[in-house]
């Protein structure tokens, strides 16, 4: 598959046209924002690991029967996907209080649920991602309520695969944002990407964070943090 | 029954004890607030246009197969309700785009829905009253699964009520904003007031609003606007 023309830039990937247009390739970048645009820096090394756990991650959804974008791994930074028209919305399940949940809600980090919760938010920028629900989606023509209900029980499956695979790797799932995409016949596949940069990670023994929480919150150890996720899933 | 102390001052109402612990009085004022608390003033005669529509309105939806607090009005400003431990949940059907939906969308007032909306804040001002879905209420122990569908289905059957009736009376009924409360058995009634304070209402044929936003918006003729929703409703 020849790489044609940069199609987009986005804050921690490019994206590429192909000499196939049912297929991008994907560009992962070592640049990270957090705290809606307010921080900006660089994760040395960051692609890499996001673009091979990414890669792996949507394998394994796969075997599990979820349907996704990946297609190849070219490289340690590139991936061919489908392409496809993103949803604007960003899907988050969560296994325990965290993050935005722990601050819009009053309540400390750490509480586990009795079942995971799901909440969608409206992608654009200059809203700041307002919460919306499955009827606000329907009413603002973002979604039809079949594909809502879809990408429901499909982000629920999701959780359900990593939080076992996780739990396998002495990794706690706490939370995780999806993103959807169809394609030109309007099927829905799961795109984006799975990384820690998408995904809160505790080590379920000490708790210590393996994710971008580390960056958003000057924590220091970034790069430790991505390397050591890297080597629980690749040994 | 015996009115007794005075168990709660809100922003619009006072709560009297009686001398039968299953139910209050209610005291409806004339004070208003908007703006999240930043907006304060008087509309001279609203508690008395509130607390008769409201009384009204229950009794309409009890007739409709609506469980309400609703038991008595004893004068233009006071009515007996049960005592029930209020849900600490803003349930909020929509219509037609109008207010905090237009804004947090980016969209503009007066879109029709196919179908209406419901969504539910977190009543807490230090929070400022987020928005929350089902799963959050649940995680956060607010309301068990089945409380949170009966009170949906319930508030989507006050809706459909509301929305013939006020047709009726030449006005759209746009969004409103129900709460909920438990008595002491733990059975769900719906609870609080419906009054020009709690809904947005459009004129049928004008467009012309009748509600509340004309304080909130700082629009002249907002006693008016009261008096004309009590004309509509009681000839």
């Amino acid at each position: 598959m020849e790489k044609r023309e940069q199609l987009y830039e986005g804050k921690a990937k490019k994206v590429f046209a192909t000499d196939d247009p049912r297929f991008v390739i994907v560009s992962y970048k070592d640049d990270a924002t957090a705290l809606d645009g307010l921080k900006k820096g660089t994760i040395a090394g960051k692609g890499a690991v996001n673009n091979r756990m990414s890669n792996y991650l949507m394998q394994l959804l796969e075997k599990n029967g979820v349907r996704t974008h990946y297609v190849k791994e070219l490289s340690d930074r590139e991936t061919v996907v489908r392409k496809l028209k993103i949803v604007p919305l960003e899907v988050i399940i969560r296994n325990i209080s965290a993050g935005h949940f722990a601050q819009r809600y009053g309540v400390e980090e750490g509480i586990v649920f009795p079942e995971p919760t799901i909440e969608f938010s409206y992608k654009n920028d200059d809203l700041h991602d307002p919460l919306l629900n499955a009827y606000h989606a329907f009413a603002l023509g973002l979604a039809t309520k079949e594909e809502m209900n879809w990408i429901k029980e499909t982000s629920f499956k999701v959780n359900e695969v990593m939080k076992k695979y996780f739990a396998s790797l002495g990794v706690t799932l706490v939370d995780f944002k999806l993103e959807y995409g169809k394609d030109e016949d309007g099927v829905l596949y799961l795109a984006d990407e799975i990384s820690p940069d998408t995904c809160r990670f505790w080590d379920a023994k000490t708790g210590e964070k393996l994710d971008k929480d580390r960056f958003r919150r000057d924590m220091g150890g970034v790069e430790a943090a991505y390397e050591e996720m890297m080597r629980r899933v690749f040994g």
